[in-house]
C-alpha cells in the first residue's frame, strides 16, 4: 500500500457506493441516529436502524455492514448486539464498532471488551481516551499525553497502540482526533484534514462510523474503506467551515458529503500511508 | 368525488389545521421522530410523542389522531401501541399506521398485522413491498414488478391491490412511490408531485404520515386528508429541491411545509382520483 | 440583586462556560436530545447522554450539572433519573427538572414530584400548565387565565405561583411563555425576549433547559444562570426570526447561540428583575 494506491482505491469504493447502495444495519444511539441515517443516504449507500433482539438476525442477513455504535447503550440493545455480531460474522459482513464513551463507565469498557470478543470487527473506531479504555492502557502507562495529543511524538506513540491493538484484535483501529490515525497490523494512515467545528456539533464522530461501515459494506478494502470514510466527513468538514454558525455548518456538512466527487479525494484529501 | 371536490375538501382540511391545531399522538420511531414532531408543527398541528404503556391512554384522551410508526418497534413499544390504539377506536379518534419495513423480518410483519386486527386503522400506509407484506401478496403471486414500480400497468396492478386491502380493511390504503397511490374501497388517487431527493433523506415516509394524521385529526374526509398531505410532502420536495445539497434540502423541506398555503395544493398539485 | 448586577453576572457565566466546557449529563427524551446535545455544544460546553441505570452514578461522577427531563420518560429512564438524582445531590451538582407534559397524565405528574423530593433540585422549569400541575394548584384554585398568560395581571398571579413553588422546594422555579418568569424565594426576573416561532419547532424549551444546566454548571448563581439561559434562547430566536421557513429558522437558532457574544445579553436582553 502507497499513497497512489490509497486514493485510487477509495475513490473507487466511493463510486461502487454510489452503484450498489449497501444496506447499513444499525445499532446505535438516540442522538445522533438521524443524522447517522442522513449520512450514510448522503454517501449512496442504505441505512436500517433496527435493535430489537428478535428481529436483528434477520435484519443482518439483508445487511452488507453492521454498525455497533454504543452512544446511549443500554442492557437491552446490548443484548441485541450479542445477538446481532456473531450471526453478522457468520455471515462475513463487516462489523464497525464506536467506542463512544468507553473507559468512562464500567458498563461502557465491558461492553466494548466483549463486544469485541463476540463480534471479531472489521473496525474499532474511538477518540484517543476511548482507544487507550479499548487496548487497556491507560494514558500514563503508554506514554501518550492525552492534553497534547496532537503532538507529533504523540501521533507515533498513539500510532504504536493503535498498531498493538490493531494487530491483537485483527483488525482496523481508528483514533479520531487532529489528526486521525488509522491501522492494520503492517500500515498506518494519517488524515491531516478537518476543522475544529467538526467538535463543536455532536455525531460527527457517529457519522464518520457509520460511512467506515457503508464503505466496507462494498470491499474487503477495510483500511481504505476507514481512512476514505475519515477523510471524507474531514474535506466535508472543511468545505461547511465558512458556515455562520454551528447550525447551519450541520447542513452543509451534510451538504458536502451528499455532492461529494470521488476525485475530490486524491484533489483535498491529505492522507498519507506507511509501512509499520 | 372529483379532481374538484379533492381540492376543495384538501384545501378546507389544510386551513382547519391551522384553526383547530389538532393534537397527533405519535407512538414512533427514535430516527425520525424529531422531524415528525417539526413537520406537525410546521402543518399547524401539535405533536405529542408519548409510549410509556401506563400513560398512552390518558394522552389518547387528549388527542384528535394517533400515529402508530413502526420503524424502530421493540416489544416494549408494541405493547404500547397495543394499548393506545383500542382506546383510540373506542374514542373515535383515526389510527394512521405507517407499516415501516414490513416484510423485512417476521417481527415487523406479525406487529403490523396485529396492529390492524385491534386497532382497525383509518390509515394504513407503506412502500410497495410494504404494502405487499401487509396485503399477504409478494410482487411474484402480485404480478407486480417491484424494480419497475413506476410503470403504467404496474400503477394499475398495484392499486389493485391497494384498493383489494382497502375493502378488506375498510380503510385508505395510502402506496408511496415516484408515483403514490391512494385508495378507499371506491376510488384511487395517484399523486404525481415529488423528486427523487426525497427519497435521499430520512424520514420524508414518516412526516407524511404524521402529517395525514393532522389532517384526519380535523376531518372524517379521510381519503382526501391522506392524498392531500401526501401531495403537500411531493409539492414540497418540488420547492426544495434546489438545495445545494441534502443537508439544505432537509430544512428546506420543512421549510416549505411551513410556508405551504392552502391555495397551493390546486396551483401546484398534480393529483388525479378516480372512480374504482 | 439588581438588573445591572444580573446583566454582569450573566455575561460572566457566559464567558466562563466557553472556558471550562462544563459537562452537562442529560437523561431526557428521545424527541429533542439532538438539539439539546448541540445547544450545550454551540453555547460552550460538554453533553453526555447516558440512562443506563447501572452507569448513570459514574456519569454523574464526571459531570458538572445533572438535566432530568421527562419527555418520553418511561419506566426505565425514570429509574434511572431516581438513581441518578441522589448522586448528584450528594455530589453537589446542580439538577435541573423540566417537568414536560406535567399534568397531561398521572405519570407524569408523580413522577416529577417524586424526582422534586429525591432530588431537591436547582431548577424546575416548565410552561404555565406544568408548573401549575407541579405547584399543585390549578389555573382555577390560581385565579390564572391559561388563555389569557400574557395579560400583566395574570403574570403577577403566575409569578405569586411560581414564588410560592421556589420557596416552598428552596430552588428556582422557570415558567416559560411569551413573557417568562423567572423565580427564587425573593425575586422574581421576568424575560420579554422572544418570537412565536420559538413554539413553532419542537425543542426550544429543551434546549433551553439544557442552557439552563449548563450555565448553572459552571456557578451557584442559578437565579442568573436560569434567567440568562432563557434570554439567550429568547435573542437567538429575534435573531433568527428572519429565515424564509421553520427548517430554517431551526438551523439559524442554533447558529445565533453558537455566535453569541456575552456583551449582547446587555445590548439586547430585556431582562427585569425585582424583589420579592
Amino acid at each position: 500500500m502507497n499513497n497512489d494506491k490509497l486514493f485510487r482505491e477509495g475513490q473507487d469504493l466511493l463510486q461502487k457506493v454510489r452503484e450498489r447502495k449497501p444496506i447499513v444495519h444499525h445499532i446505535t444511539n438516540y442522538v445522533t441516529v438521524n443524522d447517522c441515517a442522513n449520512i450514510v443516504l448522503a454517501l449512496g449507500g442504505s441505512p436500517i436502524m433496527a435493535d430489537e433482539i428478535c428481529e436483528v438476525e434477520q435484519i443482518v442477513d439483508i445487511s452488507d455492514a453492521l454498525v455497533l455504535n454504543i452512544g446511549t447503550l443500554n442492557s437491552r440493545t446490548f443484548e441485541s448486539m450479542c445477538a446481532a455480531a456473531p450471526h453478522a460474522k457468520e455471515k462475513g459482513i463487516p462489523i464497525v464498532i464506536d467506542a463512544v464513551g468507553a473507559g468512562a463507565t464500567f458498563f461502557r469498557t465491558d461492553s466494548v471488551h466483549q463486544l469485541i470478543s463476540i463480534a471479531s470487527p472489521s473496525v474499532i473506531k474511538g477518540n484517543l481516551s476511548e482507544i487507550l479504555s479499548v487496548a487497556g492502557s491507560t494514558s500514563h502507562t503508554a506514554g501518550v499525553d492525552v492534553s497534547q495529543k496532537d503532538d507529533p511524538d504523540n501521533i507515533s506513540k498513539i500510532a504504536d497502540i493503535a498498531h498493538a491493538l490493531a494487530r491483537k484484535v485483527g483488525c482496523i483501529v481508528a483514533v479520531t482526533g487532529k489528526t486521525d490515525i488509522i491501522c492494520d497490523s503492517t500500515h498506518v494512515v494519517t488524515v491531516e484534514n478537518g476543522t475544529s467545528r467538526l467538535s463543536q456539533i455532536t455525531g460527527t464522530g457517529c457519522m464518520s462510523t457509520s460511512m467506515v461501515a457503508t464503505l466496507c459494506g462494498v470491499s474487503t478494502s477495510y483500511l481504505t474503506a476507514t481512512a476514505t470514510a475519515i477523510a471524507v466527513m474531514a474535506i466535508a468538514g472543511e468545505t461547511a467551515e465558512s458556515a455562520k454558525g454551528l447550525g447551519t455548518f450541520h447542513s452543509h456538512l451534510i451538504d458536502a458529503v451528499s455532492v461529494f466527487e470521488s476525485h475530490m479525494l486524491r484533489k483535498r484529501g491529505r492522507l498519507y500511508v506507511r509501512e509499520y
